[in-house]
């Protein structure tokens, strides 16, 4: 079977009335399919659910002398900071332990900045002219809406294989009014990248003009491995630190999808200047987080070993939804040549590239279909896709029945959308 | 005994070496007692700590359809809303149910109504010249320290029996630049305040320059009461409605104070129009709360008939606390004439009155001898109490024999400090 592109207009007319003819089939059925966002499913929660058995006693509440349950503690119990500092290789002094959301960590600091200035700000980012924000693109939605949302300009950096296309970055931080860029650094959403030791070395080596560039490092997926055994990752605040960048990085983590998304653990390591600045600022607004998560957590996990052997348990819900996606595609829609991806270790997406100008319409015949995926865009500064040609797959919230047949309609609307870009 | 004011200065001289020898006798023992924070004692936290056990099976974590440890409702659960619009007489579509801080809803509001501006608002509050913020005084430290945070002026509202000085209230908001008001209504910190039906009614009908004029109303104490009965409470958004002036409010509750301080959970109610603004903006930086704990508080408290139940509970560690400090002013302190206070009937709080410029001496006396208060001033705007006369006791966190101890040993503090200022 030849290619898309190399079909004759008449192979492709052929072609595409056989796909319309399964589509309508497929039309015939009702379907109510979420795949939108990357989210655990209900068997991975239930798994970890035992989490809150994990205190009894009133003595459980009492720890390192601290009454959990009372105010205090604003940046964390310190068995919750040594546990995240295990995991993120940095050291608890660095860290910060919050709430349920590091999204809201990574607005807190960029409010910070816009109300006050960050700690190297020579004025609060709100009485600058123009603020200028790198996105490495594609990338993760809430991230870009989050800078968007202060005003700032959104200016897309492309990604490679080894992480954002740093000469572009070197380049573009020369510009006084770029002060910071979003990172997903291990598993990137929705590539699955890992940046390189080089990338990561050249971005904690970065000379910006702006003094408070910051960079905003999630690392949302430093444990997630679904496929083969952890991989060690650098701990960027250690190289920031030796280069003479010691609050260049804010790095952000969370249980979300170690425990649960919605009752997890999240925290923020940075600088002890940074984190001295930030709790100053973070005191006004909060007086404690819910320490008994955290010590629930921190009982529970205990450290990042312990915490690598749920992550292979995790694995074996994520893997068999992942190897459906793969196996779909390269069955499917890898013979026409309409589509690249690269299968991902970790995290929680595929990212497929089709040829330009048919994401958007594959998903709308997906939409129409009941299958619903991330909207085309959305891994995009402002969710414009230049190219219309990125697709963020997120196979781990559906059961596997669900994900094989989301995937085998997906991969019809994709043929649909690519014959009709090229011609019937 | 006369009082200290009709006292000759040598009866005062003597007076004072008597307490000097007193004060003497205390130092030489060693004491911590910290009555700085209106905060739940341990005995209390152990008797709500049954909340813990409400979730056991699988299946209760599936409530009303919704997977409460994942991703959602941003806004709270359904029956979470129910629950505190039932607590507070208001509706559950004017509800928002979010994690364990109030505060933080508080500044949510106001970071919005800063970087974007409220509802109403000409532009975003970045954008003004100047912003004031009227603060009823005394009131409470942390919410004056939120204004001030913003640069915003904070403008000294005296506290009346009834709530706030309403005339005076009335004839600050003709000034475009006095964008709110902080009002605690119910059993105010510290004074302990129920606001009158006329001072509610006419806060609900101001007619401020400023269209975005906006009542925060924090009604931290809602069903607090340690003496007597539940006393019913108007709703305001409702007279805001009536009056025309629905976007006017902004309330605020939590259960801080009826489970747990850090573990609590938070809400927010104003109207429908306030509410969807609200969450357009809350919902770029938070993807959902902590369901699991609203689902905990939910089946726990089940509705203000139940929850006042507990209150009472809380009402039997709260009630002797209160009733010694007040028994050991009126029998140390009352009989000299140097200091006034309201005895309150819920709430967490004593605020004691003594002639002006002895608050921060007395203070300075206790604190040398192991009892900390809250500071002096704290609950003016900017920390200065310019009559230097309010002390803040908050007497429910030590046990009672502390309690009772801290308090003799504050009543010859204050004693000590009224004689050096009337002279000895």
């Amino acid at each position: 079977m030849p290619t898309y592109q190399k079909m004759t207009r008449q192979e492709r007319g052929k072609e595409y009335a056989i796909l319309q003819e399964k589509y309508r089939e497929i039309l015939t059925h009702e379907r109510h399919f979420d795949m939108t966002r990357g989210k655990p499913c209900q068997e991975q929660l239930d798994m970890v659910s035992d989490i809150f058995d994990m205190l009894q006693e009133p003595d459980d509440y009492i720890v390192d002398g601290i009454d959990i349950r009372n105010y205090g503690a604003l940046s964390g119990l310190p068995e919750a900071k040594r546990l995240f500092a295990n995991i993120l290789d940095c050291r608890p002094e660095q860290m910060f332990v919050g709430g349920n959301a590091s999204l809201q960590l990574m607005y807190n600091v960029l409010d910070i900045g816009y109300v006050h200035g960050l700690l190297h700000s020579p004025r609060p980012w709100c009485k600058e002219e123009k603020i200028k924000w790198l996105c490495p693109a594609p990338g993760y939605d809430r991230h870009f809406r989050l800078t968007e949302s202060f005003g700032f300009e959104l200016i897309s950096v492309p990604m490679t294989e080894t992480g954002p296309y740093m000469d572009v970055v070197e380049e573009d931080v020369k510009d006084p009014a770029v002060k910071g860029i979003w990172c997903t650094p291990k598993y990137s959403n929705p590539d699955g990248i890992i940046y390189s030791e080089e990338t990561i070395r050249r971005m904690a080596s970065l000379k910006p003009a702006a003094p408070d560039f910051t960079v905003m490092w999630d690392n949302a997926y430093c444990v997630h491995e679904f496929e083969g055994d952890y991989v060690p990752f650098p701990d960027i605040l250690r190289i920031c630190a030796e280069v003479g960048n010691p609050d260049l990085v804010y790095e952000f983590a969370s249980t979300s999808k170690i425990t649960f998304p919605g009752d997890g653990v999240a925290c923020l390591a940075t600088s002890e200047a940074n984190l001295d600045y930030f709790e100053k600022w973070l005191g006004v607004q909060v007086i404690s987080y819910d320490k008994v998560n955290q010590q629930r957590h921190v009982l529970y996990l205990q450290n990042r070993a312990h915490t690598l052997k749920l992550m292979k348990r995790h694995a074996a819900f994520m893997a068999p939804k992942f190897h459906a996606v793969l196996d779909i595609l390269q069955r499917e829609v890898e013979p026409y040549g309409i589509a690249t991806w690269q299968p991902p270790h970790g995290g929680y997406f595929i990212s497929v590239f089709g040829i330009p100008g048919t994401a958007k319409r594959a998903l709308e015949l997906c939409n129409a279909a009941g299958v619903k995926m991330t909207p085309a865009g959305a891994t995009y500064p402002y969710g414009k896709d230049p190219a219309d040609s990125n697709i963020r797959i997120a196979p781990s919230f559906p059961p596997l029945e669900e994900v094989e047949q989301a995937i085998e309609i997906f991969s019809v609307c994709l043929r649909m959308a690519a014959l009709e870009k090229l011609g019937i």
